[in-house]
This record gives C-alpha cells, sequence and structure tokens, in this order.
C-alpha cells in the first residue's frame, strides 16, 4: 500500500489471505514519496517468490500502475477513497485506465478483500488446495443468504426492526 | 463477449494469447439475452480446462460479473464504450463495482489487449515459458520507446509533420 | 432485494403495497452469492402468479437486469446506495443502462416507495380497485399540500422556524 | 415525445408494440411548448383507454414525469440524447430522480425498443396473448446468439473480418 | 418552492428581499404533487403583479421550467440539493438545460440568496431605489472584506486560530 | 462574448433579440485577454443605458461572474461548449456556482437563443410592449406543435421518413 | 485567498513557505466581492517583488485564472471545496481549465501544502539554497516512509490496531 | 512526453518556447513503458541544467506525478486527451490529484501551449528578457481583441458569415 494510512482500508485483503493459508507480505511502498525503493521492490518481485501483487492507492494513484510496469507478475490495483479524493474517481482511474501493454487487475472502490479473493483465485489455477477453499468459500456465502432467507420467511420481515 | 457486435473491439485479447503461445475459445455468451447458456459456460468453465476467462460487456454490462459468481477461475472484465453508452461510464461501473465475495478483475474501457496480457500474466504465474514471454514483451516494448527517441534526437521532431 | 442489508431502503416498497392491499412477498435473492436461486426465483416467478417483480441492489447490481433477462414478468429496478458505492453512480447505471430487448423499469435513488407505487399502477391496468387507491393516493398527496399552502399563509412563514 | 425531431429515436416503440400487435397512438406533447395539451393529454389518457404512456424527452426532460403527476398510469419514461444535451446526463436525471409518490418507470438513454417492450410485458400481465408473445421474443433472441455461437465456431471469427 | 422541506434553504431568497425592501409572496407549489395548482398559478402570476417568479427544487426538479413554459414573467430557478439527490446533479441539470424557448434563470446549487439578488437586480431595471440598494449592497460586500484585509494585517494571520 | 470564436454559438441572442425589437450591442469582451477592457466595459455599462448583459464564454468561463461582480445590472450567463472543453462541463459550472452576492442568470449549454429570450422578459417586467410580444411568441410555438400533431394525425408517423 | 473562511485549508501554504524560509505575503482577494482590489493586486505584484501568486478559491472559482489574466507572474490555483460546491468538481474546473495564453498551475482539491511545496521549487529554480531545502525535504519524505516500513515489519501490522 | 502519438497535442508547448527564446529538449519517457529511463531522466533532469519539466500523458498518466516525486524541479502536467480516454478526466484527475508533498502544475485538457508559457513564466522569475517578452505576448493578446472589436464595430457581426 502507498501509505501506512491506508493500512485500514486495505487489511481486508491480508485477512483473507490467511483465511486461504496463502502468504504474503504487507508493507508500504510509496509511488511518490519512495520511488527508488518502488521500482526495487517491483524489480526484485518475482525473485522472492511472489506470485501476485496487491497495490493500494488513493487520489493520484501511481502505485498500482507504476509497479505493473516493471514486474511481468499479474497486479491487482485496490482504488481507495483518501481524503480529499474527488469521490473516489481520481483513485477509480488512475488505477483502471492503464496503456495498453500494462494492465492492472483492478476492483472497486476499497475493495481490499475483493483483491485478496481475485489473488487467491490466481494462485488457484495452479494450487488446487486453494481453489477448493475459494469454492468453499463460495458455498458459504450461498448458504448464509439461503439461512437469512430462511429466517426471513419464519420470523417476517416486519420483526426484523422491531 | 456479450455480443458479436463486440467482436472488432474484443479481437485484441485474442490476437496477444495468440502472439504468446496461449490457447483460448472465443465464444458469444450473452448475459440478457441468454441467461441459461451463461450459467452452463460458467458452470462448467473450470472443468473444461480454462484457467481465466475474458468477459467483455457494455452498458449494463452484467457478463463480467455473473460468470465470476459462478465459477472460482479468475475473470478479468472488459468494459466496453457501446453505442447509446453513456461515454462509457456505465460499462465501466457495473463491471468494476462488485460487491464483496465477487471480484472482477476491469482493465481499461475497451482494453481488450491489456485483457490478453493479464490473462497471460496470471497463466505466467505457474507456466515460466509464459512468463519468459512476457519479460520478453515489456523489453520489446521498452526498446521500441528508445528506438523512437533516438529516432527523435537525430531527425528532430519538427520534421516528424513534414 | 440483493442483501438483507438493503431492507431499511427496500420496506417502503413493501409498506406502500400493503397499504394499497396489494399481495406480495418479500425476500432476499443475491444476484452474486446465490447466482442459482436467482435464476430459479425469476424462472418460476409467473407460475406462482407474480405480477410483477421489484428488485433492488446497489453497486454492480446485476439483479435486477438479471432477472428481467430470464421472466417475461415487468421488473422494476431500485438502485440502492450502498456503502463503498460511488455517490449511486454505479447502482444507477447498471440498473438503468440494459440493452435492447431487456429492459428494467428503473427508479430514482432509494426509491423504493416509487417502486411500490410504480407496481401498484401496473397491477391498475387491470385492477380497477387498485387504480382508483392510486387515484386516492395521488388526491391526498395534493390535498396534504394544499393545507401546509393554507397553514403557511395563516400563519406566516417566518414563525415556522420560531 | 415531446417534439417530432425525436421520431427517429422513438419510432422503434411503435415498431415493437407494433410487431407484437398492441395498439397505440403515437404524437407530440410538448411539457414546455404545449404545456395545457399536455395537462389535458394526461387527465383523459386513462378514460380514452390508455393502458401505458411512453413519454421520451432530451434535455431538461420534464414531459414524463408531469405526464405522471397527472396520470394514474404506468409511465415509461425514454432520455433522449438531444443535440447541446450533456452527454445524455440530463435527459436520464431529470426523467430517473422523480420524488416520492410519483414514480417514472426509465429505460436507457435512448431505448425507445426497451420502453415498447416494456410496455408490452406491462399489458402481458393481464394479456396472456401478449406475454407469450414476449416469451417467443426473448426465445427467439437466445436463438439467434445460439446461431451466432454456431456459426463462429465453424467458421472461426478470423474469417468474419477477412 | 415544490415542498416545504425546502423552507430552510429557500428561505434566504425571502430574507434579501426584505432587506431591499421588496415585497414578495412565499408559498408552496409543487409541480408533481398539485400538478392543476401549479398551472394555476404560473398562469395567474403575471396578472397579479408578480414581475419576477423564484422556485426552488429538488431532485427531477420540474417546477422551475413547468412554471416558466406557462408564463411569460423571468423564472429563476434554485436547485435544491435534497435528500437522496445524486450530489445535486439531478437537481441542477434538470432546471437548466431547458429547450429553446423557455429559458430558466439558474442559479448555483441551494442558491435562494442569489435568487434574491438577482431577483432585485431584475426589478432593479425599471426601479432605481431597488438598483441603488444593489449597488449599495455591493459595496458594502467590498468594504466588508477590505475591513478583514486590514485586521488580519494589523493582527496576523498566525493569530487567528490562536 | 468572450471571443469572435463564439460568434456562431452567440449569434442566435442576437437574433432574437432583433426579432424582439430590442436594441442591443455585440461585442467581444474575453476576461482573460482582455481584463481591463472587461472591467471598463462592466463599470459603464449602467451608464450607457445597459438593461441587461449576456455574457457567453466557454472553458474556465470567468466573463459572466467577472462582469456580475462589477456591474448591478442583472448579468445572463451562457456556457459554451468550446474545443477541449471537458464536455462542457467546465463552462457550466464555472459560469453557475458563483457565490453568494454575485448571482449569474445561468442558461443551458450553448442556449444563446434562450438568453435572448430570458433578457427579452427580464425587459419584459417593465416594457409592456415586449411582454406581449414574449406571450405571443409562446403562443406561437404552441401553434407549431398543434399544427405538428395535426400533420401527424393526417400523414400518419410512417410516412415520414419515406 | 478568495475569502476568510478559506483559511483554515490555505494555512499549510503559509506554513510550508515558513518552513523552507520564504517570504510571502498572505492575505483576502475576491475576486466577485473585490474586484478593483484584485486588478490592482495582481497588476503591482509583479512590481512589488512578489516571485509566485497562489492563490485559493471555491465554487466557480474566478481568482486565480483573473489574477493570471493580470500579471505576468506564475500563478498557483488551489481549488478549494466550499460549502455548496458540487464535490469540488466546479472549483477544479474553473481553476484548471483556462484558454490559450493564460495558464494557471492548479493543484489538487485543498492541496494548498503541494501550493507551497511548487512555489518553492520554481523559486528554487533560481534560488539554490530552497532547492537544497526541497531535496532535503523529499529525502526526509522517503525516510519518514522506510522507518515506518521498518517499524511495520518488526512490530507486524496485526499490533497496529490493538 | 509519454508517447511520440501525443506530438501532435504537445507540439504547442514547443513552439511557444522557441517564440520566447528559450532552450529546450524535446523527448519521448513512457512512465509505463520505459520505467527506469524515466527514472533516469528524473533524477539527471537538475544536473542537466533543466529549470522546469513539462511533462504530457493520457489515461492514467502517471508520468508527471512519477518524475515529480523524482526530481526537485518544477513539473508542469498537461493532460492529453488519448484515444480510449474517458472524455479526458481519467488524464487530468491522475495528474491533479496529486498527493501531499509532490505537487504537479497542472494545466488544461491538451493545453500543451498553456504549459509552455507557464513554464516561460517560471523562468521569467530569474530572467528578466523572458518575463519582458510574456508581458509584451500578453499584450498583444490583448490588442489582438481590441482589433477584432474594432472590425466588428465597423464591419458589424452581421456579415462576418456572409
Amino acid at each position: 500500500m502507498g501509505s501506512d494510512s491506508d493500512l485500514p482500508v486495505m487489511q481486508p485483503a491480508a485477512d483473507i489471505l490467511k483465511e486461504f493459508g496463502i502468504d504474503y507480505e504487507l508493507t508500504v511502498v510509496s509511488a511518490h514519496r519512495t520511488p527508488l525503493r518502488m521500482v526495487e521492490y517491483a524489480k526484485t518481485a518475482n525473485a522472492r517468490g511472489l506470485k501476485v501483487i496487491i497495490a493500494g492507492a488513493g487520489g493520484a494513484a501511481h502505485l498500482p500502475g507504476m509497479v505493473a510496469s516493471i514486474t511481468t507478475l499479474p497486479v491487482i490495483g485496490v482504488p481507495v477513497k483518501s481524503s480529499n479524493s474527488i469521490d473516489g474517481w481520481d483513485s477509480v482511474l488512475s488505477i483502471l485506465q492503464m496503456p495498453n501493454g500494462v494492465p492492472v487487475a483492478t476492483v472497486a472502490l476499497n475493495a481490499a478483500k475483493n483483491a485478496g479473493i481475485l489473488a487467491a483465485e490466481i494462485i488457484g489455477t495452479f494450487d488446487e488446495a486453494v481453489s477448493a477453499k475459494i469454492a468453499a468459500y463460495k458455498t458459504n456465502m450461498n448458504d448464509e443468504v439461503l439461512t437469512k432467507v430462511e429466517k426471513l420467511k419464519q420470523q417476517g420481515w416486519e420483526n426484523k426492526f422491531d
């Protein structure tokens, strides 16, 4: 992430990777305040054994795109709605609208959790254990909704707010 | 892709996969006109050996997100700027802003080529031959720019439009 | 609705249908977390005697459009301004901008009450009792304003905030 | 429609109603240039036997909402992207964002065809012949896609642009 | 104004007219809930001696434009940022983007005070006493800034927040 | 107007004033290229007998607001969609969103004709001959629509494009 | 700045100039409430020894552009997100989108601190002492991040919120 | 500039610098395709005697901000409206919305000419000859408008399009 102030937004990415039993490192790499560290980090990522990079940043968010320009690993970008952001549009557009040749896999505004799941899905393409956990996770989501549906039917929704 | 009218926009995804020597299937799956085919397609994707799905659609673009809700494979979404689109905002937002649990790896508006490269990067996480091709591709991009820089220096930019 | 967290926003739709004496069912159907339930729900809606479907969802809101792609019933879409929504634009555009062949009758952001009234108007096309109730409802709205006008005239608006 | 210059955009609504065998009247009612005719038109619509009203207008599009404020019939609004429109946003928002009590069933920008289909779906709630035609229409859309899928598979997409 | 809930926003228009010694009436006229009253109000405005009409409304704000379509008086529109407004864009665009032939003099979002001043300026075109008061008002604004400038210079801005 | 390149957009304002028999002057005053001329022009406008000022400008359009800050006359602002404008939003917002104390009567994007009509309406507040012409103009607009309605009914709309 | 209410937003510009040991004056100049003072201020800026002007304003923010039209000094514009601003878009666009010939060096929304740094960078083009301070400032920013990285590694991010 | 395809947009920056007699270098530096060259270019800029850097880029435009993160020179950013840009918003926001500590002096969309003038103004802060040329340039702009005003008065604007 581009700043330690992004940690509350980015933490769910770490949480979900932990839940899926996937090793990760979490650190601060600022494209604008530590550009050379950023270059170094991206250059060595592959050799250090990383498979996917999740980069979250806000405002004129250059971290995901710059990392993607240096590494050959897939880079997932999380647009962070920072203070003074113009409703998040700046973060979204400066991560999403990458030129031909350098894609960033962008997820929704502040959607660090989805970044973690997407990273897991990517790892799941060659690691069946992870793929199975994602399948279980999706089944679980489905079942949780069905349980709520059942409750809603039995109790009636009118009672929900009483 | 959601419609065969999207083919001109989506073709570069196929072209780049071919260039990287990655097998792919290209077909039309419409979330809105063939919802049951879409469900079937997404359900069987994993078993048929697919590793990544690229889904392009325009307007209220539901194909990428719906496919992602059914499969455990990573899904790359390409927002297509269709006619009557409101400047592409509809396509971008209805692909990008997925709820927690169901990520779509969104690329830039009409950026099918980047979708192809991202797919290759994902496959490159477990296939070193592909990873090496991406590295070569990036080196090549770099060199092309340097060649242009050299030309610009020698010829002068003033002559460029003469 | 796509999630039980949408209930506070969607409840006015149920309230107004109750007020008009129209039977309804209220449940949770998530396009992304329960895609197969969603397909089943939409497929059987007609046979179960439903006349209109009101679907509310936020963010990349696919529920109204996907239900509309499966049923032949009119589908009313309520864009919900969920947390992390980009000011509601995502919900609005991903419900409104449906492709040719699959309309969704979209109402204003969070306007579940209007969705209920629109459903009543649709039922009123063949049920004169309902149509009469809508007429009475509109007359009542008109009268309420006139009463306020009268009060404002008598008391003076300056006293309103004293 | 608000102006005869909207006819090219609005015509597909008439075409599809004709295709479904539904009687309709097509005329010009301008909220801003003929406000009294508009009031009269909306007031008498029900008595003249209309079941649904489709209103298309552009810019600060007041026709659909004003008609909806007077009649108890369901009103479908078609935002028209007129010249000098600000990318269609004005038409969309001034039709969609109706206050509580007066819904307009809004369809996508310029989506007159979908307005026609939605009108048919509404009529189909009490007219099974129409409902059956919509079902056939949807099946046909589905089959057309499948035919294209088949062709694409046999001919290969590479040949499509040769 | 379209609703008595708009009173807190619209009140400054009345206040400033009072300050300028201009007679006014303040009432509620809803385009959508009391369309016929609205028509009547606009039709008779001229004969009742009104010179300018200030109309404030939010969301799909039709009141200013509809009044303007009926009267020949200048109509000033105040876009109100109501709850569930999409950041005020809906109010602004549905008041501002009037078609040729029916102008609305639109002021800034929630800028009822400016609507009052603009009304005074219009009356000032034929009433020199009012025109003189506006000139004094502007001089006063200018002087207030100069006083603050002087204070800032003497006290230093650092002390301002101490 | 801020530039003679705005003449094609602004000309309809002059045309309509001519049609209404209202004297006017048409000139170029650039806030950014001739700031002192602008100040001079605004300062002397009242004394030279002007009653209303129409100011059209594009991009970061400062002319209307700056003129309004200097004169006590009502100022009508026409947002011009110049080349390199961001869809006209810049022109609209930098004219419309004036601070308290300095209103600009903003009309729709490129709506010089409406600016002319609004100017006439303002003059009509004290000049009954002009007011009568506006009434006639509105009646004429109404009648033109009615004539088209009649034609459409007799010829059928299907023949319109044959 | 255009108003003393902008002081809390603009203060960081003064703070950073102080930190860099650069003399400055801080005052209120309103384009709309004190247009003649604004003209005077801009005209005399150069002769009074100013090297750069930082102008902050909100809404239809004309101050930076108008000052830039009169002086030959570089003008830095700070878009201020004032109350009733439309999400800051008005401030940004009315400062940024200046016509050819009259640039304003625009910084991010509310980014007065960056305006101060940019002013220092401009002064640093001819004053090496200032340039050295900026270099030190940037090194310091870099080091602060590295310290945080180190801490995060040692303590673990999980403990951060415990 | 980020790509030689940006040359037609960026050329006016070079033209104006030439006109002001200011030496410049013009080259291609791509943040995404040649990230290491970009780092090198920015690092050495100061030592090579550059005083200001103008960086133009489109889409997710990272070049200006990344260069600004490495150099202590003032960096002027030109948002380029590239093909597939979302109306230029992406370019504008990803250049403008820089975080605290790393300003980019952003000019209007495609406004390379203004970038050149701004660069000249910056150089003019220590080079009186350049400052005098800018003053002359502004006087000339003013005179050109006055000439047009005179012509318009003599010939009448009606003849302009004859």
